[in-house]
């Protein structure tokens, strides 16, 4: 099937978002949810209390197992795509395109039990509470997990939110191996994940996914819900320096150089320029190498990743051009070849700002408190934004941890944010796009 | 055996040194000096034409039995201690406490031909050369190979002299455990170098070593022959920032505890205090790791080891000073915690100046251009310079490359420098310092 986009989309009323047909608010099942979270979260457990689904490995199937029988119970039509993305959509509700939700229930291998994960069973939940409160829908929900979003094991990223909707094609991402040489295809029919179901596939009439923060901002101001404006754009930079490995004992100051100690320079300069910016500007150097990597051997060589983050592009490509001055300043400081190459990017994403709009005024409608906030982690939700109106909404994560055992959401929070959801994808199926 | 430590010395008559009984310098064989070099680095080869000899290993082994098969073709006696030094000393010679010559044969996991086997076959070369000469010794010479001298595979560096002066018990060497959890003693046994003569051994009458500098001055200053006048002193800190983990994305800069950066900055404020010193003064982070170490991730751990090195052990004290007032700082303005501990620390040596005074001359009156400077690395003389007057001769490596299979040394300089430390030795046997 390819459901039909609608085409030029118009607001009518975001005051009357999720209003059910007697005009009051639906509230999902807080038991039931967490049931399912916690569930899930018993597939692959490791130390602390997070979990270990990797992509496409024996716990990810056994992952999608469940989510696919729990999918089955709520009586949706359950499609499989070549690369194992799984779209469910209610039968008999409505009609064209669904309203979609979902995320994506691989882990990292060090992840918590929400990162993911509770988007796609908000999305169930969702689905249930609209069945069971009678709610009368112009045009079907829909629930999806899409493959391989981590790329811890596969790059890219959002792998099979890509493919979905052909920003990268499915041929590209089979071939793609991990670190053991195995690749996406043959752990794809290893787990019996690839399904008949052919990429691109449909664009919905609209994609609403249910994040944690993964970040401090909500927690620091006191805030119940995000909704979320956009995606920051990303910029990789792999940076490898060559300089000449020396006797940290032998080698006078003058005569080095030192690929570790423009290393150092180039994490502090990535600070700086962070700092300089300003605004929604960040910079990272969380993986940094030496070779040979010993006391006392002035390092010959050096290789980092920069992660650099904007929600605007300009502004992105300002502290492109900031690092690569950088990097020309330090090579010659301290004479040594530095060889940069993006290895990543992604361009800033701008959610459809009537979307952004129904989650704030559906979060204020329900008495939560609310911000719009950019996210600065990758979700399908930007993937999706390429092909319907999409937007996001957060909830707190506390300390900001993620990708972390330690991931931790109140229960109240994702309860708050499971209604923001729900009421703002039942007024998309009732109509309030058009 | 213990020799007799002769008590206060006095060089006699510097002028005279190295003459044999007709007034003439002697000249080592430097054929037979380099064929002992290359047949050595036959064992352990490496890729690039160096050798992975590491301290107790097969390779240790089998280079060990090769250098004993040529002491005893020599006619010396050979004795082995309990920690696996091999000592060769002339019988039938003068008498008392042999002048000792000597370095070791074990290498780094990367090593080159030259370093340490540069001085035990010199000093084999040395005795050949003297036997063959006839010139009438006071006091016999000997030649000498210590365990362990790179401390790659079980620290400390230098075990062996420092176990043969007393400077570290051999039941604390023996217990010591590489990376698999083998024990020196153990691996001692296997391979068959737990001698019979005990730790500490006797002091020698003077110890001097031949080396190669392992560092660009000598070649920098076009100069063959280097009288080394001591030993840096050495102090190596490990650093341990712990700060929070967080996601690259979503964290604002102003919330980052960021391990990594604060690491950046410590590696920076390393090479300024060496610039801001001066002097002998130098620094180095050549071992720096990340935890997690993945792009997206705000570092939570960082690890390195600062090397700090100084022939003043005042101004060593005073960088080491300047060291932790930078992780104070820094850890106040990254809020992460910095713990520092000494994980090695050798005060710098000075060797006796009638040694170095001896190797200056000795090398003006072969027509040696020659300099005074202090090494910047460790050797085995610095410890026996705690038990006798000591000294070391150094010939120059090109482009200062050394623990590296490029360490090379140019044939001419190897003899030059073999020839000064043949003169040196005997002008020391034949009663100059008395």
């Amino acid at each position: 099937m390819r459901w039909q986009f609608p085409g030029g989309l118009r607001l009518a009323s975001p005051s009357m978002a999720g209003f059910d047909g007697d005009g009051q608010l639906l509230e999902i099942n807080g038991p039931r949810l967490l049931q399912r979270l916690w569930d899930l979260a018993e597939i692959g457990p490791i130390p602390g209390g997070g979990n270990n689904r990797l992509a496409l490995t024996d716990a990810d199937k056994e992952g999608r197992d469940l989510v696919v029988t729990w999918m089955r119970d709520l009586g949706l039509d359950v499609s499989i795509d070549t690369i194992g993305n799984v779209v469910a959509v209610q039968t008999d509700v409505g009609e064209g395109p669904p309203v979609m939700m979902g995320s994506h229930i691989d882990t990292v291998a060090t992840g918590g039990k929400y990162d993911g994960n509770l988007g796609v069973l908000t999305a169930l939940e969702v689905i249930e509470t609209a069945i069971e409160s009678g709610v009368e829908l112009d045009r079907p929900l829909a629930a999806a997990f899409f493959t391989n979003e981590e790329g811890s094991r596969f790059p890219p990223d959002m792998m099979g939110s890509l493919c979905y909707t052909g920003g990268l094609t499915v041929e590209e991402a089979m071939s793609t191996t991990d670190a053991d040489g195995k690749s996406v295809g043959d752990e794809l029919d290893r787990i019996g994940y690839r399904g008949p179901m052919p990429c691109p596939g449909p664009a919905p009439y609209a994609f609403v996914e249910l994040h944690i923060e993964q970040g401090p901002v909500l927690e620091r101001d006191g805030m119940r819900i995000g909704a979320v404006t956009g995606v920051q754009g990303i910029s990789w930079t792999e940076v490898n320096i060559t300089g000449q490995s020396n006797h940290a004992g032998t080698t006078p100051m003058s005569m080095r150089r030192d690929a570790g100690l423009a290393a150092g320079e180039l994490v502090v300069a990535v600070r700086r320029i962070a700092d300089e910016m300003g605004g929604t500007q960040v910079g990272t150097v969380g993986a940094l190498r030496l070779h040979p990597d010993l006391v006392n051997v002035v390092a010959a060589r050096a290789k980092l990743i920069v992660d650099l983050r904007n929600t605007d592009d300009d502004d992105l490509q300002s502290a492109e051009r900031r690092l690569l001055a950088e990097t020309k300043r330090i090579a010659e400081s301290e004479e040594v070849e530095i060889d940069t190459k993006w290895v990543a990017r992604f361009e800033p994403v701008v959610f459809d700002p009537r979307v952004v709009e129904l989650v704030e005024s559906t979060a204020s409608a329900l008495g939560l408190s609310v911000r719009r906030m950019p996210s600065g982690a990758g979700h399908d939700a930007q993937i999706l934004a390429e092909v319907c109106p999409a937007g996001m909404v957060f909830v707190p994560s506390v300390k900001g941890i993620s990708h972390n055992p330690a991931e931790f959401t109140e229960p109240d929070d994702l309860v708050a944010g499971a209604n923001v959801l729900l009421n703002t994808v039942v007024a998309l199926a009732r109509g309030h796009l058009s």
